[in-house]
């Protein structure tokens, strides 16, 4: 199943071979009907060129460079420090063969790597750990939407891979930590490497909820203050939000809890309270989610009755009026007919009486509303 | 209870035996009160004639052809190659108490194949494993109705038998593969061939959900564009087909993960990270009906809640357009009595001065809306 | 604990006992106080006479007796072949406290018995399996009624007793198999008995649901159709049944996994595949009431929609016309006062300027609402 | 930790000790800050003296008598008989703490007994085992309030103490069978009295839902016959009694769980049936509540539905009547206008004609709205 | 991991040390990018200097003094007698880091304790417990505001610390009982004093829920007596207040459980019924918040039914009242018009006819809204 990477192999052999189609299919949907295990790029292509970074520390050297993906890449046997190994961009899927090859990573994972629609998960080989996260950054120009992007790790003896669908990450602290000597980061194996990683992806869901938290705050001003009806869309939109975060968090649980239950010589036993940290960390993001879709349940309900309720007191309101008008109006209709004997027509005070009679029909009217607590 | 079908067994002496009731009803309720094992169609009768398609290979040889029913088949005793026998059209129970027979298979399981009202199960026996799953498709002009399909395997030591009641299915890329000599489906066993169609099946999933999803952006779009009360009734559907969808989908969780565990000799180690990506892709599907049930039940919410505002805008406006014209015309009303003594109605400026008044209630009542907001 | 039934043993002295009260009381809240054990009828009494019918069978004899309830029963000792007993009519305390005795029911178990307001369940002793089922069936000339009847069996070494309240269940297909020579019933023991008759219980099930299923398909009819107001009483009605069929079937899920999982000697273990289909099927049912409640739901959500768009349609339209004629009788309100100096009255074309002007407004009016879309 | 009463004691002694602080605070609040373990009653105080009654029996003696608080009591070491000790009224702690020290009761288990807001529950120590449970009754001159008592049992060997707070229990029926020689009570260990006294307990939620049943039946009558809005009030009071009704009965679950699972020298094996008998009545119970639940939710739905069915109807007849008499009062406005040339006024049929076009369009607006399906 | 703080360690040096960042930043995110186990305080700063009180003792010996936060803190390795320290401020890190040195924490621990949005949790390592809780308080004029302090504990060989956030807990009484020779807390170890505290911490939980269920029992009464639109944003208050309480008393439970079950030589066997107690009042006080947000759920529907039926009898009654005067006004209308041939305005008792009439239709319009229960 491992079959190592020859030294001279050359990438364009692999473009040109034919057992490899090259397809970029949005949908999944279109993988249907494919074997198993065939590579495909499920998802948008949203860098140029593939990109490869190779980072190679220990604890005296640090080094980094961009590989050429046409130039043949070092095998983890010959690696002698650790080695981040960083992918950038799914679409090349000879590339991904070729590391895949190189690597000897088993042709499911190499699929679950190029399918960005995976649930978070973890497969534990017994040369490789291969751990599937989604990265959420909320973008747009007031922050209100979820990008959800996938990231794969492929933790091997001495090795970390990981592999993303495009630039701009969350990582930024971990490389910069990377190049200061003497950092605990330096000093520790591939695991915690793997680690701080997730670490920073779990954290930076805090910042999401955050802004999520944010954009509730401000709805439910806008609720108590004075309600309008396109906020229901407001309402729907942070709720669909939290539905997608919800789906990507929520099996992390589980994926984290089988990272701390795993035997694996990958990973150090020292590295358990970081794992239990992590597990505390996914557990708290799952609970807030929860929290904040209820609360939001809750401010629909309170905005949908405040709707309802202003609505009623316009309607009631404007009800009154005219009711306390209408009996009036009937009454200038009756002294309006023209039948030859009215004889209240011909008394002198006959005018302001029935002024004076319709003034107290619509104060009769008035009180009674008010007795019945209508106004 | 395996009894091996004899080689000049004629299954026209069987079609005359007393034994065996010939009967297809629709309901599974007219089922009730037959002895358990008995031999049923519960379906509807979708081909004119029931079908059986036999291909047998090795990674050498690869040969196809259709069996006449009523020719004897050879029992798998026989078998040299791997074979898979395919079997299209239930409502014929003799040819299936034949194909019981010659497999050995228990009675129970040929019930359970006839009946295509079962829930995905699956039965580890001595020496057949038992799958049962709905095999899901879209069709329609506009591909909005859910067609379950119920497709039954059995997995044997170097046989694989398939039931479905209809043509039409999901599996021509395996059987393209199958021809295709050196893939990977021609080296290995039936084991691989069952995993190779249940990973079809699966797969498919995701192009109904995607059908499904495509339908609920586009009610999305109608929802958050111009709330038509129609809508409701396409919710509905969606909701139902979900929740048909989610019934077919639900116990497969169980049955795959029963896969993983059981232990036996028909089904390779080998297979093992094959049904882990088969677990995984059938988790993910489960969760994303349920996301998909929580969206449409959110897209209801604000629908509801739109018909609602759009209800109750008009009604206030139209409203306030009645309480403005109320007043006035009552004071028309009162200009138009006919008592004697009406001073204001010999006023040389009386009308100018009455319509003014008017416009003055008029515009006085429509900044006090406006200072309300309810304008 | 069991004390077996002396053969000279006479109901008659039973029935004058002083230690046994016969009550028939209807409701279970009555029997707060007694001892536990306390025989005591809960439920109606639905037969005029208790009756016992008792099958012997084995492979080559079947004999089939009503027994006179006071005659004295033969002890399960005295069993050669097989027997079934069946106990309709549970009101007779005595009768009942006699076939206790002589097979040495537990007092708790013949409590369970007469009291048939029991959940599902099963108890596992070292020579009796009692098991406690319901028996549903639809009544009524439209067949809405949910007829919920109560079956309690005791299989022992060699023999079955079902007690049931009433004439009329659905076990007339085993006792027309029983009848038949060579049939499987036959030939096997009274575990199977049990199991052929709790299947026929679940299969019938089935036809419940159906019957509820067409039910549910008349109202979604109905429901997209036209909507009325008293559909909301059909749809609770109908959700009401489901309540109750959930209640009587829920228990049985974990009913039927314990009689898989219990290791008796009562129940051979050619019996697990039977078992096995039983589970299946419960299993199905409890998913079958799930989803049609689901959709009840569903249905309700729509019809409540449904019902309060037709009322909004047609408030609407109501209010427009309304709200179109009001600003008329207004300007012709105007033009009725009596003011002396009106010069629009004195216009030759007054009458008919006014006439348009009015035409123009209700035009106007139309036109706007039309491109409000609220027309 | 146990430390047995001298028998000597005195209990005005302990009546004088200073560290024993005589609080009778309703609140459970004001209990914070109190050591773990401090004796403070929490409840009403329902008696004015608290009561002892002490039942010593055994298959050949009987003997009930009231101890006066402020005599000795007898350590259990000196029981010879079985006894139970009723203990009613929880307000006088150092009548608590005296029995607590005569029978060795761990202090934390006093603190439960006087704090009656416990959840049910069950501690298994050495030699005692303790058991709390909520005796429930309805009262009120309807029957509709749930009154909720807490009842603690200690079963130790040999003796069994019970603590209710008040006169008025469910156990009258055990008292008159201890007092009657040869029955089970008389025969068995404290451990069946216990048991008998709980399963009293439970039998008597049966009576309790059946008065919520009766309720509901009475409701449901009331909605389906003819909504009137208060019918809100009575489904919330409903509500309201089934949820206080599930926190006093969910737990015992779980309580009755651990009884049954429980390995204690107190219990013997005997009583094994008669605590499965007590673990399915309280599922029973618990699923009967659940039910109800259901039930009335699903009648609050109709009611709401049915009130707003009411509403929409009346609304729409009255609108219709308005609408049909706008347009006509249009018409009268415009013959009512004072312009000097308006020919049809001179008309000798005019009034008539106009008399008929108004009751044209009447009639025409009636056909419309009926062939609309609005009347 | 575990280095200890030597003596002559000054905190000044810590202080300027560069490696160590003062922030206090309130939000979470901020802290996205830090490399795991960097001390950062997350939460408000609501003291001005951070305090730290020790208190010493034994049987005979209680000394409480408040140290310098300058001056070295004294090693554990130094303790004789057992030692309670309490640190309140949480924004000085140093000081933290210097007790996490001197302690010998885990840096992840010291974390946790300084991130005050930690979920309730329990982690058992070797020498130390550390122990996260929230402590609830109700504050604000009418005390409707829920304050969450998180309370961290850290339990070792001797030794108990205690971090919070700012002055004023729920600790006083165990203060109290520290300085009474004799108390219990003096002649326990560590071990009895953090349960002291936990329990109080607990406690405190009924007082919150009291305080609650007084808020929501106002609220019933308004409700079921005079429903105003604004009780909804109270409903909505307190439905969010017990969503944040369930969010910080949820976890407890587990970890309770936790506690329960571990088995430490930090925590002795005496402790079981303590932690048992504890267990139960944590389940306790979740129940309660379930059940008070049903309850809640419960009065938000008949708030906003009352609402409804409320605007629904206003809406009618002034319907009804429009509705009988329209076709009076349209009779008034009609003989408001000026044709010159119409009869009856020249009959003698016209006038009086048409009166008689208009009431006519008034009473009889009055009897059918009364016959058709309208009114």
């Amino acid at each position: 199943m491992r079959q190592h990477f020859p030294r001279s192999f050359d990438l364009h052999i692999l473009r040109e071979a034919e057992t490899l189609e090259i397809m970029r299919h949005r949908n999944r949907a279109r993988k249907s009907g494919l074997p198993p295990g065939t590579l495909l790029h499920i998802g948008d292509r949203k860098v140029d060129h593939a990109k490869i970074t190779r980072t190679d520390y220990d604890p005296e050297v640090h080094e980094c460079r961009e590989l050429d993906g046409n130039k043949p890449l070092i095998a983890p046997a010959h690696l002698e420090k650790l080695s981040w190994i960083e992918v950038t961009g799914l679409h090349d899927v000879q590339l991904l063969q070729g590391i895949g090859d190189a690597f000897g990573i088993h042709s499911l994972m190499l699929e679950d790597i190029a399918n960005t629609d995976q649930r978070p998960k973890i497969d534990v080989g017994d040369s490789q750990v291969f751990i599937v996260v989604k990265m959420l950054q909320l973008r747009g120009d007031i922050r209100t939407e979820l990008d959800i992007e996938q990231v794969s790790f492929i933790l091997g003896r001495g090795y970390l891979l990981t592999f993303q669908e495009k630039d701009g990450d969350v990582f930024d602290s971990v490389r910069q930590r990377l190049r200061q000597k003497g950092s605990r980061l330096r000093k520790h194996g591939a695991d915690y490497l793997a680690y701080a990683l997730l670490d920073l992806v779990v954290d930076h869901y805090f910042v999401v909820l955050e802004g999520i938290a944010d954009q509730m705050d401000d709805l439910e001003a806008s609720i108590l203050g004075e309600p309008k009806p396109d906020l229901t869309t407001r309402i729907h939109h942070l709720k669909r939000t939290l539905l997608q975060m919800r789906k990507a968090t929520w099996p992390m649980r589980d994926m984290i809890s089988s990272l701390l239950r795993m035997e694996s010589p990958l990973v150090s036993g020292e590295m358990t309270p970081f794992l239990h940290d992590l597990h505390d960390h996914t557990l708290q993001v799952v609970d807030a989610i929860e929290t904040h879709r209820d609360m939001l349940s809750g401010l629909l309900e309170v905005h949908l009755s405040n709707i309802n309720n202003q609505l009623g007191a316009v309607m009631k309101v404007l009800t009154i009026i005219a009711t306390i008008f209408i009996p009036l109006t009937f009454v200038a209709g009756v002294y309006g007919m023209n039948f030859d004997v009215m004889p209240e027509l011909h008394w002198k005070w006959g005018y302001p009486i029935v002024l004076l009679f319709m003034f107290g029909i619509a104060a009769g009217l008035l009180v009674y509303f008010r007795i019945k607590k209508w106004l």
